[in-house]
């Protein structure tokens, strides 16, 4: 297990579905920046299950407690300890599946590879990890905004089929995702999501999706090649958010089928700094961001648990009919956006400090 | 910069293009394993420029050398060094474009990041640091294969609109691969292929492709969750090489448009472990490999050194055309095989060793 | 900051004195190992203050939850989360120190580094952050003794200059190292070292000592050269306990004194491995263990805090008299046994799982 | 093995004694700084076998080449590497002690942990490693001398039982640290230490030594608590040099004897920082720099190679007497110097850049 992300910035979580609670700690975040819980509560709350008709109706408060880093009001520099508490939870809802290993789920191979596994199947592959994430990641996204004036906003722009239009990277905010349950800003699009999320959920199935994220105003030159080239990171980011099955950054595998002469970016001049017209880079040239607004795209799949009787096998390869019992997402996007803003958050505040070793 | 990539199968690549030469140290390869330099040069020719009418014209041998590590054709367990002069370039190419950084390339930000940059511009962003890579990466597929029975093979499944129809990921190999310069195991539509970024090289201009890449015979339980799961590490390996934009596993971004029922993979019994009848899931649940073949998709961009003249600007934002000078390959692809198998290869072959810590 | 310890098996502390809590993420652990909170608090309350007449007065329990990891009275192979609540201090004691660092403390570096420091002071320099230290330590020896029949003890072998005779590193044991408050399994030499202390309590002055530590039953082949040799990583954990100043394994400084002919520890016949006649090595060669017990002494200072008055200077320089208010240990050793042996656990299980992966 | 050492700037070494050659890269290192093989070469001819009657009699010019990294005499900020040829040897005389393990050696701990090993024994743990060391060294002590006002001495203080008397650890330098062969500054006590190691040199035997090391000129702040402390991360990388069996900072050992009202270093005014009026601390507080001199000892053990018959056993446990072939060190601390040197200098530039992150 590698619980651990980051080099300077470092977050380390802990915690499954059924222990005292889960967290993270913040290792590396700047000294004598002003934090509170309200700070940190605000993402959890975007993330946190039972918001919405649309994702699971299990309702949990998810408080945060910031356990220690932070000193009237100021982070000392020192690691930042975050727990949010589980709720009691009586996991009879997986006794049926103890012996079925759900489908496209980690119930198998977290069995496979530890010998042993949590109650609640995958254990620390169940959302409830991401919660150590998204506390953390908040306060990454708070030094990047009040030090650095970055901005990082995620939305749905595809759940299934259906395509959010274009969202102008430069403008798009978090009020205008937020207006839909959903979080799309489109929100003629919003709506039609909404139906299919709400058509699959009744129907016992699950529907996949797409978040694009922006972050705009990263200063020039983060990312560290080879290895840790900015999307190389942030492609390690997204692809460890559970039910992530790509990423792509500016053309992505659209610039696959493009010629040099249409995908090039050309120089300009923009105010005080040499820009490009164009953005088919998403921000990064050579694993460096050159800034422009650094944009990319994740896949999520379906999620696994569905309620729809599945022929399977169970563990000793017998067939078997899968009938999950439980409250689960039937679409994970929307609750995602948080996710994919702290994975974000983290990265580049990782690589901001990365840069800073080169300041005098 | 960052450039040491695995936590126990460590690679560590240097040189730039106008320097004594290229390499890479990789530490921690397991002890007692038969080696030479063979081996390792079989995959550098694939890598090479100069292979065929679909690279740059620059001839470059790449001979390797092993520098350490090896005694009487056996690893020691110790780093080894291995190293690829450079011939002697007079980068004399190089000249005009000094004052103009080339669009969408890492003269740019490197520049900004460094406050220097090599006479080639990018510098470490050249194709020919992925020698060290390619080298090592040889190395480590050799112990996955021989030590494990692991099989990687890459090949190119688009350039620019043109998709190779489906590839059997069982069957695929090498031969197959390496029957084109084009590297398409499908001979029909690689002659298309062909002749499609052979008519954008004579136009002056490049072309963008998709590698498909798919590693057999894993053990269950590689991939280290949360942030190093198989996918993620994978993810980064593969953006970290020149001129991707993009990476999916599985469905992928396909995946996203799907319902739960039909993506999830059905377990079923396979001989003396239990499988899935579908491969939705490219390998992978929860991040950790389920014994089924480990299937994604590269995406590459075209080329940004193109012949025909770009309206741009230069350091100082004057516009300026830019025509660039020199021999560069108009699409990708067909040398980036190589290099997909050795990312592939590296990361693995930490992975092993990670899980194998939990042996006894 | 940079708060992990370890690469396979890792620990992250965090917490100071008056924050909510202290504790520590261990992540790595084997699964299926049996823990409970009973396996931790036994070694915590050897650390806990309040213990004798010889450490501090203040009076804390240190009681430790579990928050994760841990199930059905198992470890999961995820990550273990450890709590111990701070008691409601009143950080008054420490008013008058607010403008004069203490002499020899982390007061005045701190304040430096961070541009901020904890009402404690030195934050995280405090001997509390060294309980999560503890509380995974006991962890990863438990680890240790059951799958390995490892066997750590650490004793008291100097109090200023009241050094305890040799002692036998095949035989001493935690039970005759407990049978004295100052834990010096000599307890002719412990009730001299109980004496001394006890004045020097009385005087309102603090005094040094040397804790010294036996690994038993080591496996050969622990450590990685080159940077990570067992001796390198043993004195980097050893240095990274708050008060330290020096290490030594085997022969140590005395050894630099002595020629090779003496000094060398030749081979004899063992049971069924090849050992040692002597033991000057302390149990490496090469940076790795050969089988013999791993032996080395680590130096502690007196504390810096004390009650006699101090002539210094303040923060803006002006001289100053320092009387440090509070309950401070006047001898650190006694409670240092219980850090030193979790830092060596936790080396130890590290090194022993980077090992393994050289198991097949 | 785990090669590499450094967080942002990373030296990896390569090499043993009968391969093509040794070496190392140093990634991380600052661009746009001055750099010639000479400013390295000179530290090289200060480690070398054969610079006087007191080391081994084999003569190696130990040239390097710089491979990568360096353009027009300037870093591009991209990895360094550094070349170091074999000359060619003819193992012949280590063939006698291929089936019995030199007593106090590497050849045992490397056969059992790797299951083969060098020609040369021990591979690895020849003093032959440590050239890639001080290569790299000397370029992250340029940096530190050229960009900071760092300045390193390194010298003998003791051979055997002579012990040179105190040295002014603010005015000793390396000009007086070279004028003797034993590099001790004190040259009556140097021309002891080199009669008694001549006269143990003809007799077959060896000796060991410390050394001390002083770095002047810190900025105040470095060292990254907990783990990475500047005292640990110095212990770490003494005691991972050859040979080494201990560390000490500051008042050390003796600190250990002492009461903290005579320990503790008082603050004073000096010029425009805060220092202290006597140096018990050795220049670190908290684990982090105070400003003061950093002085530090390290103990060397004698080479376990000598020539004298010892009585030992093979590696089938039986009885055997050895003689040892080849021309050996008799004491390794003046050539010791350098290294000790090289690996303050690497620890100090890492712990620099990281602390420069919190530049802004």
């Amino acid at each position: 297990m590698s619980s651990t992300f980051g080099k300077l910035m470092r977050v380390t979580t802990f915690g499954e579905s059924h222990c005292k609670g889960v967290g993270a700690i913040l290792d590396g975040c700047p000294p004598k920046m002003s934090l509170s819980e309200d700070d940190i509560q605000k993402q959890l709350d975007r993330r946190r299950p039972g918001q919405s008709r649309l994702s699971t109706d299990r309702q949990e408060a998810d408080q945060v407690t910031i356990l220690s880093g932070v000193e009237n009001g100021l982070t000392l520099g020192t690691p930042i300890g975050l727990f949010v508490a589980n709720k009691d939870h009586i996991p009879g809802d997986y006794k049926a599946m103890q012996n079925i290993p759900r489908p496209s789920h980690a119930d198998f191979t977290y069995q496979m590879k530890y010998g042993i596994r949590a109650a609640s199947g995958g254990g620390r592959s169940s959302a409830r990890e991401t919660i150590g994430r998204v506390a953390a990641g908040a306060i990454a996204e708070k030094y990047l905004k009040e030090g650095h004036g970055v901005d990082i906003v995620a939305w749905v722009s595809a759940v299934g089929l259906i395509d959010a239009p274009d969202v102008d990277v430069e403008s798009v905010n978090r009020l205008s995702v937020d207006q839909t349950a959903v979080r799309c800003p489109d929100h003629q699009t919003a709506e039609k999501m909404t139906a299919h999320i709400t058509r699959l959920k009744e129907a016992g199935d699950s529907i996949g999706g797409v978040v694009t994220c922006v972050a705009r105003n990263l200063p020039i030159g983060l990312g560290e090649p080879i290895f840790d080239k900015l999307e190389a990171k942030l492609a390690q980011a997204m692809l460890s958010i559970p039910a992530t099955k790509g990423f792509e950054i500016g053309s992505g595998f659209a610039g696959a089928r493009m010629q040099g002469s249409v995908h090039n970016d050309p120089f300009v001049k923009k105010d005080n700094r040499l820009g490009t017209s164009s953005n088919n880079s998403g921000g990064v040239l050579g694993g460096i961001s050159n800034g422009e607004p650094v944009v990319f795209r994740v896949a999520f799949k379906p999620p696994a648990t569905i309620k729809l009787p599945q022929e399977t096998a169970d563990f000793e390869g017998q067939s078997a009919i899968l009938e999950a019992k439980g409250r689960h997402d039937p679409c994970v996007v929307p609750r995602a956006v948080a996710i994919v803003e702290a994975m974000t958050a983290l990265t580049l505040g990782d690589l901001l400090l990365r840069q800073q070793m080169r300041c005098p």
